[in-house]
Parts: structure tokens; sequence; C-alpha cells
């Protein structure tokens, strides 16, 4: 593909989510519309879709006339079946394309990936048998964290050792699947960096992000993040290198640990990411509306930061504050239209403006 | 209606253009669906609404299934058919409330409000025939501009009597229908005012926007306006005077000519505004979430303006401009997914930031 979208274009969105919903809203300040694909009923993102696909992925019929409804195809989670990837790539471009979101599902093969880059990676051993385990714990030592290769989220399928007596209990916990290893990293603090790269190669990286975790859970992104000068452009240069070296299209969510040593990569992310979502509020051009230029085949925007921002992730009931935050002058609201404030639910965020940047 | 709506609560939006499009997305970041109603198929705030009735005003069926499906409704133009809101106040809230309906569609009426309240106005006579027209040039004098008392907008309804012999041709070109003859007012440009006003009787005013018009049409809005302390002081309190007044609930867009003896109302639109879109990349909380904050029941945002912006109408062919303009770091884009670039048609705007406030 490289001739950008033109007006009134449709753009799908794997999955209906609260990105999908932001997505969806940043593909209509371009003109274009979207349809989303999403198992669940009642998807956040249906409410300001032109159209909704409700089916499973393995609806090979559905899968087809998604695709053929749509110019182009992008999705909210890297967890695609490849199943479906095969049926949508055949009819039009899936971006990011396969080989990201490849990488980014195995924690192997991700960090074999960021290692063969010469980034630096927790230590790490594959484990897919609890004989593997022992010898892992040999080399990687503890403390240190089990984790799923596949599919872990917000914490889930994770779990740590403190010593080498609780490997059985950690391998027994997240049910005997193939996992990684990772040595334990003494941080300081956690940043993430959300980068673009366009079609024609250009990358655009906003300003790096500092994260504060709660139960597992994003709770707050605060820019600017506690960085010197030179751990600031470590960290979009990595970036760009990372989305360079995967002929990448599309917005990426890099997570860096800062330790004395240098940075760590924690986990890239092929798609809008969390710890992006401050760029609302905080950047003429934020993460969505970039990711949907990405995509569309348009050049990308500014990542020229205005304001210092402080994202707060609301969970569960705390969406209940919401009436109350909105009277806040310095606050953007952003809610996800969701129902039920189920407890550890990402229900909205809030980004509030703490002033100008310098 | 004393509750603030909560998650998940859907909000009808009478008219489904740009206007009721970027309501939509609004209402979407605060949690809400939207139901738009419109008799025109294929709707721009159709792509990022819950739900579309497509009927006509008349359709008294449509509109009470329309507003037993929402639990306020509000407006994107002030032309609704007197019937269709007779229907649909017994049902559902309808805010801005019909005195401010009554109010802006009649220029007679306007004027005569306006006037009441102390503010000022241009010289104008009722014409209601063609001897209305003779007395009312004789009062009000050339050069002057006779106006169609309803229905007008964007300079249509509108025709330029430079000398007494233009008063004929003038009234025969508006069809012979009710009209406003206007005493021409030596401006030096216009600015405006969006206002808005909660349940509580809040009022809120973002920054006064410096106006330029091109074949009748808005081009520019310029922030900051020209305007020295005391007329933007005037300015801002002129307009909720006119809010207070009519114990308004919503945005109100005010149209101000700036003359050496003072400001001068040109007309008030109840509901958000053209010359309002700037507030998308000046403000954290912009014209169409403060609207719905408004008809929500919710505490108004604050209106501070954190960059100065200029807002250009993208009409017609100037939509092809988009890609181009794409690249400019400092344009915020906003396009309405309209198919058709027709002459004269608003298909998108830009806002351009040209610093921040000092």
């Amino acid at each position: 593909m490289t001739k950008a979208l033109q007006q009134g274009a449709t753009i799908g969105i794997l999955g209906g989510g609260q990105l999908g919903r932001m997505l969806s809203v940043a593909a209509s300040r371009l003109g274009f519309k979207t349809h989303i694909f999403e198992p669940g009923a009642n998807p956040p993102a249906g409410h300001v879709a032109d159209a909704v696909t409700t089916a499973p992925y393995s609806d090979h019929d559905a899968l087809t006339a998604f695709a053929n409804s749509v110019d182009v195809i992008t999705f909210e989670f890297e967890n695609i079946p490849t199943q479906a990837l095969d049926v949508l790539e055949k009819l039009r471009p899936v971006l990011p394309a396969r080989n990201a979101l490849a990488t980014s599902q195995d924690r192997i093969v991700e960090k074999e990936f960021l290692s063969g880059l010469g980034l630096n990676v927790a230590p790490f051993a594959n484990v897919e048998t609890a004989e593997d385990l022992s010898t892992a714990v040999a080399t990687v030592g503890t403390p240190s964290i089990l984790k799923t290769r596949r599919f872990g989220y917000d914490g889930k399928g994770q779990a740590r050792l403190k010593t080498n007596d609780d490997a059985q209990a950690a391998w027994d916990a997240l049910g005997n699947t193939p996992c990684v290893l990772e040595g334990f990293i003494d941080f300081s603090h956690e940043v993430s960096v959300i980068g673009a790269r366009s079609q024609s190669g250009e990358v655009v990286c906003y300003d790096p992000g500092e994260n504060v975790h709660r139960d597992g859970i994003l709770h707050t992104t605060t820019l600017p993040a506690t960085l010197n000068v030179s751990q600031r452009m470590d960290a979009v240069l990595l970036t760009g290198k990372v989305l360079n070296a995967l002929d990448y299209v599309g917005v990426m969510g890099v997570e860096l640990f800062v330790t004395p040593a240098g940075l760590i990569v924690n986990e890239i992310a092929p798609r809008v990411h969390n710890s992006g979502h401050w760029t609302q509020n905080g950047c003429v051009i934020d993460q969505f509306e970039q990711h949907i230029r990405a995509v569309a085949g348009w050049p990308l925007g500014d990542g020229t930061r205005h304001s210092n921002v402080v994202m707060t992730n609301l969970i569960g009931d705390e969406v209940l504050d919401v009436v109350k935050l909105s009277s806040d002058a310095n606050i953007g609201l952003h809610l996800y239209g969701k129902a039920d404030a189920k407890p550890g639910r990402k229900m909205g965020h809030v980004n509030k403006i703490t002033g100008p940047v310098n």
C-alpha cells in the first residue's frame, strides 16, 4: 500500500475495547470511518464506530466480510489468533504487520529479537518443563520472575521466585505452560516511549513517560519522566531502532527499566499503549491519531509535547469519582462507556495538565 | 433534571452534520452514547454515533421512538420545527430550552431581546410588506442589509442595499418573505464569544476569537482577538448576561462587531459554533465537551486557553490539501468524513497552534 487513504475510507479495527474506541475517534478526526471486529457484545468502541461485527475470531465468513468492507486493518491488542490473520492478510493490508505480532506475542522471541539488536534485556531462560526450570534457576538465579511466554498482560501470567524453593509452586501456579524465567532487575523506575513509524519509514517518538503500577496495573504515567539528557536520548534512539528493525508501521509502546547501568527493555507492545494516553491532552496529535495516520499511509504528526501531564487510570469504582474530577480545571476526562465497574477493570483515565513545558 | 447523567447514558442529538459529529465524539470522552436524528442519509455524525434515526422532523412515531431511547435531547442547529419540539419536549428534556430557540430563530425577536437587556444592536426595522420596506429604509437608511427573519445562515437569505434604489430588488431577491432591515455598522472587525451555562447556573466563557469571513462563510478564527482589556471584558460579561437572561443550558455562540463606540451584538446561536472550533486544540476542554457537560448536568470545565490558535475552515476542494497540511507539525486536523466536496460545503477545519499563551 503506497497511496494515502482518502476521505471516507474505512479502517477495520480488531478489538472493541477502549483502545479501539479511542482509535475510532481519532480516525473520525481524519475523515475516516471505522469498522470494529469484536467477539464480545456491546463493545466500547462500537459506540463511536460506523459498523460493528460481533463474531469470534474463528468465524471465517465474518472475517472475510469484515475485510472486504474496509480499506486497511489494524488492531488494539497483540494476541490475534494466527488463523484469523491468515484470512485477513489475503484480503487487505494488516498493519502493523505479522512479524511485529509474532515478535511481541512470545516473550522468548521478543527477548531474542531485542538482544539481537544489541539492546539490554533482563537475564532470561526458556522454561518448557519442570527440569528446564531447575536449569533456569541455576542460570538466572533468584529473586526472579516466571512469566508465561504468551498471553500475559496487566501482571497476569506471572509468579515471583524469592528463593530457589519457590520454583515448583510458581511452575504449578502458571499451569505448567511454556514460560520464561526472568532475572530480577534492580531498577529505580519504569519509563515508556510511544514511538511511531510511517509507511515511508519516518519515525516520530513522544517524550518518555514515567510509569507507576499498582496491583500489576498501570496507575499513573507522568510527563516529564525522571531521566537525564542521555537516558532520554537513549530511550528514543532504541525505540527507533526497534521500529526500523521490524519495518514497522503504526504506534508501538516500549517499556524500559531505568538502572544505574542503563536502560533495560522490559517489553514492546505493537499497538497504542496505556502509557501513551497522556498524549491526548499533552500534544496536538495524540498516539491514536498518530497510529491512524501511519496505517492510512499519511505523514506522521509532530510528537512535540506542549504541556506537562499526569495520566491516572480509573480502575473499577474509581470511575465514580468522575463528576468530582470533572470540576478540576486542568483535568481532561476520558471515559470508556463501560456499564459495569468491576474491580480491576479499566473504566477510564484522566489527564491532568500540570503546567506548560518549560 | 437535577441529577448528573451517569456512565452509559444516551444523549439524543437533532442533526447529523459536523457539529453533531464533534458533539458525539465529545460525549464519548465522557462515557456517554449518542443517538442522532437526521432526515438526510449517511450523516457525518452517524459515523461516530451509537445509533442513527433517519426520518423527517414531521415523523411523529420516529421522534417518539427517538426520545424514548435517550436520556436528554440536544441539537446542532437552531431551526428545529416547532411541531417536532412539541413531541420531544413531552418525553425528555430538550436543552438548550425552547425559549433560546424561539429567540434566535427570528431576527426581530432576537434583536428585541438583546436591546431589552441593554445591549447594542444594529439599527433595525421589521419588514413584512413592500410598504414596510419603504418605511424601514426611511428610518434605518442606507447602506443597510435586508435579511430574512428566519432560516438564514452562512450569508444566505441576505441582500445589501447600497442606496434606497436597491430596496425593491432586495425584497424580490429574498422572495417577499418577512425580513429585517439592518443598518450598516461601520465595524473594524468581528469577534465571537463561546459561552456556556450549566444546569446549576454556572457560566464559563472562552476567550473571544476574531473572525474573518469569505464569500459569507467563516474563513478563519484567530486567538487572541484584537481587543483591548475593556473590550474583552465587555464581550465576556455581555455573553454571561445573555446566558443568564435565557436561563440557558449549553454552549452558545455570540457574534460581536467591534466599533469605536463599543461592541454591537450581531447575532446569537444557541449551539456549538464554528467560531469555537479552535477550542479543540487550544483548551483542555473544548466547546463540544462543554456543551455535553451542560446538557448532562455536569459541572462545566475550565475555559482557559493554553495556546494561541488560528482555525481555518476547509471549504469544498480545500479539503484536498489535507495530506499536505497533515505534515505541518502544529496543525490539528478535523475532517467531517463527507464524501462529496461540493463548492461552498464545509468539509473540515484545521487548528494551527501559533504559540503558547503568554
